[in-house]
């Protein structure tokens, strides 16, 4: 067992989904938070729970160079390491080592590249990818994938979505080779684990026995989240990644290899390069129509509010961003009633909330006087702050959608403002 | 009604007592986190609340310069501005023009100095000082004062005693003209008011009596934190400070001079600026002997928890630093096993918690594995965690300092790991 996925209900071409993972149910279309080094910047894991974070974001790149996969393995993987019981997902780091790395080389082999901390010099391959990936133990990990820059040279589209197909095939039989190996291989993990209940390493079948007692009594207490069966001997899950640029055609053609590798569920990369808005999402769309109704497809790197609403309602399942985090990095907040810049001095003297529709702890009990004085000081509560109010609007969205789609309704921003009556 | 102040148990010196402001009770002896520009950097005040804060201290000087007096008033005082319900101190602007200006230029009139954020020149009076105060609105405010360089002449300390002594005389009659002028005037405030519902503007006595009956509702629900009555028109405490330098005929001088003006409270000022700390302690236990058994005492800008502990021993009431937050910052941490520099690479692989005695949200949940490697990569979260550790260490040390008391037992730091036995 590594992962499944079941579509609960349909709206247009959007789908409501149960992504069950060794670390917990994922609801769908779910945003992933970005957890860079495996830290949300400034935001505590408890934090992230009480928002209804179900899957983090963790980048390989980042974690490979600091703290190092042998540490984060030795310690149990990334769930033990930073004390987040729920599920995450791994990047290839294929992204990084494309944005940050002018000088890096690709070869058939792999990619060398020098490190943006020190410069220090590497080589990711598929195989170190995916054992790196396997060491971090994170439930859902990416095939190895060569990104291209926008705009380029359609023979090179072609060159480099042909090399990422056959890293592709690498990938899978490196995971397949290997996945016995991921830290948490004997632990006792599985959907219904209540939180802290992860931390025991189980050697033989008496234990296995106790533990599942132990669940089932769990269980009839109401004190387990699912009623799905506990899990021993779970894998992670290889998700392979759609390339092939700005051309449709070439989109398809990788799609359909990709498929024929065979993934528990598909991404679709290289896009948010720099194209104009209107060409991801027609790229976007051209590329859903050939992946597989009943697997989950991920689409890496998107978006503001208005986008991940969108590519919900085209059937994206999946999609992170490092928007609302940085974006309240840098003052800038997501509200119902559009984006506010909370440096501006007009902010100075307003007592109301930042977002008067949201519940969110920062909402709740802050001004937007109070957001202002706390970035224009340069306090570090601010970032807090306002990332966790960037999170938990970004979560609300995907929380009305997935309403949205029960309900049957159109799929859109704010739906709540709209009619109730369905299209 | 300001304060009033109950002791309740002694040991020895030290004293276990009750004071009551008009947001909230104050359990003393007491650790005032510092919250420098009405914020504890990188702590939300929910946090601080959980860690059963009573009272936090702000800085005038910095609050003077950002985001300034007249903003703060106008947005209702430092409480609703930075929303903390709970009690809050400041200080009179007066160390950190000693400490921040080497330019500073002092008059029997005040003193000038300049903005160490923009070079903006600005004169300080015992007057001015004490009406920003009052515009930002804490509970307890503090008499302006001069602080003297260790060592230094004699006669110069002398001078400074009595400046100090005539601006106390000043900062007591500005006070006394203008204390009906703090922001919550006319507000439902009282110790026994329970939190978030000191928001209300209450304009007359039928309003005053709607008040009356929901707070006894409330009380009769066990929802309020005090049995005391709540304060209609309560004013701030104005303490005095007690100077003298390092010399003991002084420090006395002082202090008699000081109760001569009459204050409901008074703190020790002018130590912690360099001298040795055997020092400060002679000249502490040789104050308070001169120090009115019935009022508060309050130790300024102290220290290791080896010496609060120390300093409630010799009967101190109430103190404030910035070393827990500041070490936190430097990822040096405080636990019940001693001094932790958690960049230190020996905690690399630690999986034990920061403080295995300790029942914080960080030592509960995160490892020192974990910690370390925030500290290395530089991440915010680090700050945030040390952060909360450090303050749960020093309140927690205080609150097992007031059981000792309370028990008749001798004040001292881990009194759990002594014999339980009365001295």
């Amino acid at each position: 067992m590594s992962i499944s996925f079941e579509i609960e209900a349909k709206s247009g071409s959007a789908r409501l989904g149960r992504l069950t993972t060794p670390h917990g149910v994922v609801e769908t279309p779910v945003f992933m938070p970005v957890g860079t080094v495996a830290s949300v910047k400034g935001v505590s894991q408890d934090i992230l729970e009480e928002l209804g974070v179900q899957i983090l974001l963790g980048n390989t790149y980042h974690l490979y160079l600091r703290p190092g996969v042998e540490q984060v393995r030795q310690l149990g993987g990334l769930h033990r390491f930073m004390a987040w019981p729920r599920a995450i997902l791994t990047d290839s780091g294929g992204f990084q080592v494309f944005s940050l790395n002018e000088l890096r080389q690709v070869t058939e082999e792999g990619v060398k590249f020098r490190s943006h901390l020190d410069g220090s010099s590497h080589f990711l391959t598929p195989e170190s990818a995916l054992e790196a990936q396997i060491g971090l133990g994170a439930d859902i990990i990416m095939a190895f994938d060569e990104c291209t820059e926008h705009p380029v040279e359609p023979e090179r589209v072609r060159q480099s979505m042909e090399l990422t197909l056959r890293w592709a095939e690498r990938s899978k039989k490196c995971f397949e080779a290997h996945k016995q190996e991921v830290p948490w291989a004997t632990d006792h993990v599985g959907p219904d684990v209540p939180v802290g209940a992860g931390e025991r390493k189980l050697a033989g079948a008496a234990e296995r026995q106790i533990a599942e007692d132990e669940t089932a009594e769990l269980r009839s207490a109401g004190q387990v989240r699912t009623p799905a069966p506990t899990w021993f001997g779970a894998t992670q899950a290889l998700f392979g990644i759609v390339q092939g640029g700005m051309d449709l055609a070439l989109r398809k053609e990788s799609a359909e290899r990709t498929i024929e590798i065979g993934f528990p569920g598909y991404a679709i990369g290289g896009l948010s390069v720099g194209e104009p808005r209107a060409l991801t999402r027609e790229v976007v769309e051209a590329t859903l129509q050939h992946l597989p109704a009943d697997k989950p497809r991920y689409l890496m790197g998107v978006g503001t509010p208005e986008e991940i609403v969108e590519y919900a309602s085209l059937g994206v399942d999946m999609m992170d961003c490092v928007l609302p985090t940085r974006a309240a990095r840098h003052g800038l907040l997501f509200t119902s009633e559009g984006r506010v810049s909370i440096k501006q001095a007009r902010y100075a003297g307003d007592q109301g909330p930042l977002d008067p529709n949201c519940g969110c702890r920062v909402c709740q009990r802050y001004s937007r006087a109070y957001l202002r004085h706390l970035y224009a000081a340069n306090e570090v509560l601010a970032q807090v702050l306002n990332t966790v109010h960037n999170l938990s609007f970004y979560l609300d969205t995907m929380r009305a959608v997935r309403h949205s789609i029960a309900l049957g309704n159109k799929v859109q921003l704010f739906p709540g403002e709209q009619s109730q009556a369905k299209p």
